[in-house]
């Protein structure tokens, strides 16, 4: 089984990087959301900076009725837009097979409302950062895992095709059999890393794994993660990585790698934008499948209310704030 | 026992609008931090707006020993002011008597370590907006609470003319026996209000207060306000007032009184301005007092790592943020 022709649905960061990769090894469409980024592209070509240094040919329109037809669709946007690109794609090539990549849970049972395909089930950790609609600067060329979607007739097969594309692209991959397990581990991250940039406004630092002083936010990062670990028990999943060794992982690399670089997590970058974030599939997602499994979540929780408020404090009609005094 | 010279020390808005008013009934002078803050007040007088319309002639000075004598000096610096603050009165004046208003807990602690003086507790709710130096607007005419200093030989006689006085002068006075349940009412309820408002950057609307939704802010706000009343039930201290009335108080009069006004609390105002917090005096006393007595504050913990955590991202030297990209 191989994919010829790939459809990604959306052009952010990661999906840009995706297609641009892919590109090289496939026929490449685009599902943009707006027609003068898909123009941009179908001009220019997508430019991949960075850790790769691509010029890629890629087919893209806002419109999904005039992609041509594909093997294999990655859905690429955020939660919050997987609804909308993959409606899109409904009642388009049965046979193909559908991949999501989005942070959180659920990305899959929304395509699923959609159409019948053959899905497989993502996490991605490859990060860049957007110069422009058709440059994209490749960041952290960290994996992507992906295995067959439990409840779908997809196979394991299905699942290393898509790596081995991954792979001749030079994306990093790795194929697992039950990818709930790695779900889990990056939601739980997830949730403790995202919740705590949104709310403190750092990027991802050596201060979010230091236990050190009692104030230190490693502490509430590691007790963030502990309700986590205790909700995937009590669901009966066991995790593919410890998501407090993938904290204390991530801060190691940012600080032997790149001096004083930190990577923003992108629920930071959303806050920074006025933009909605991705909690409610993220922390959220977390703490419904507590309530579920009846184990108490309280950080998450706070962590989940303080960031559906500060959602609110974008939406306000006056915000009340005077411009700081000059000192005092 | 009457206070005819009044030494305020510290001319940010809560001295400022203590000393504009107090200077209609008796001769103010003001320790500021800044040489040409103090040369403005000399020059112009001190302009008070908004719910008074006063202009007043105080005497100011960024040098302790170039101010007049004074038989009550009230330190109106915020908490993180306190030392420097009082320090320059050390010596002088040992008859006198001197007023704390800072949040939290721990200010007349720090003016006993400057000299024997009579001390009075206070907690002031009053608030405004500081339009320059010598121009305050007086936004919150609510009352300040004061009582003798346990431990001192401040008698009730002396707290009750410091009242008078401030009554005399237009201010809104409460004068009680013993001020810590006043002082643990305002502290629980400021390290909820502020705590929440600091994260989310949220002004103090309806949310705060609002149970509806099971994200909604209201049920955070309540759970830090518990746990808070949990610690000063098992540290012996009877509250002056429910801090959960207070915030419903505070969020009804915000709505009826100012149309969608919504009071920005001063801890909000340090986080806009990137200013250090008062954090380590409000959540961080409450978080000190639950160890001593042994009653768990996970989420004050929380909140007050996430503050302390969000203070360290303004001493970034690089951001490592994008500007945001202009849609995805």
């Amino acid at each position: 089984m191989t994919f010829e022709r790939v459809c990604v649905v959306g052009a952010g960061t990661i999906g840009s990087l995706i297609a641009g990769h892919l590109a090289g090894v496939s026929e490449v469409s685009i599902l943009t959301r707006r027609e003068e980024h898909a123009a941009a592209l179908n001009a220019d070509g997508l430019r991949i900076l960075g850790k790769s240094d691509l010029l890629a040919t890629v087919t893209a329109s806002a419109d999904p009725d005039r992609l041509p037809d594909f093997d294999l669709a990655i859905v690429a946007t955020k939660t919050t837009g997987v609804e909308a690109g993959i409606a899109g794609l409904a009642g388009r090539c049965p046979d193909a097979v559908v991949m999501t990549v989005q942070n959180g849970l659920g990305s899959e049972e929304v395509v699923r409302r959609h159409g019948g395909w053959r899905i497989i089930s993502g996490v991605t950790f490859i990060s860049g950062i957007r110069h422009s609609d058709a440059v994209i600067e490749y960041e952290l060329d960290t994996e992507t895992w992906m295995g067959p979607y439990a409840g779908t007739a997809t196979t394991f097969a299905a699942a290393q095709a898509a790596g081995e594309l991954f792979a001749a692209a030079g994306l990093n991959a790795e194929v697992l059999p039950d990818l709930l397990p790695a779900q889990w581990s990056k939601l739980i991250f997830n949730a403790a890393i995202n919740g705590a940039a949104a709310l403190t406004e750092l990027p991802h630092v050596a201060l979010f794994a230091r236990r050190e002083r009692p104030t230190d936010l490693g502490h509430l990062v590691f007790d963030l993660i502990a309700e986590g670990k205790a909700v995937a028990a009590a669901a009966g999943i066991v995790l593919h990585d410890d998501p407090w060794e993938m904290n204390e992982l991530a801060v190691r690399r940012g600080e032997s790698d790149e001096g004083d670089y930190a990577h923003p997590p992108s629920m930071l970058e959303d806050v920074l934008a006025h933009r909605p974030t991705e909690v409610d599939a993220i922390t959220g997602a977390l703490v419904r499948e507590a309530g579920r499994v009846g184990v108490p979540v309280p950080l998450n929780t706070a962590v989940y209310r303080l960031i559906k408020a500060k959602e609110e404090s974008w939406t306000l009609p006056a915000r009340n704030i005077q411009a700081p005094p000059p000192s005092r």
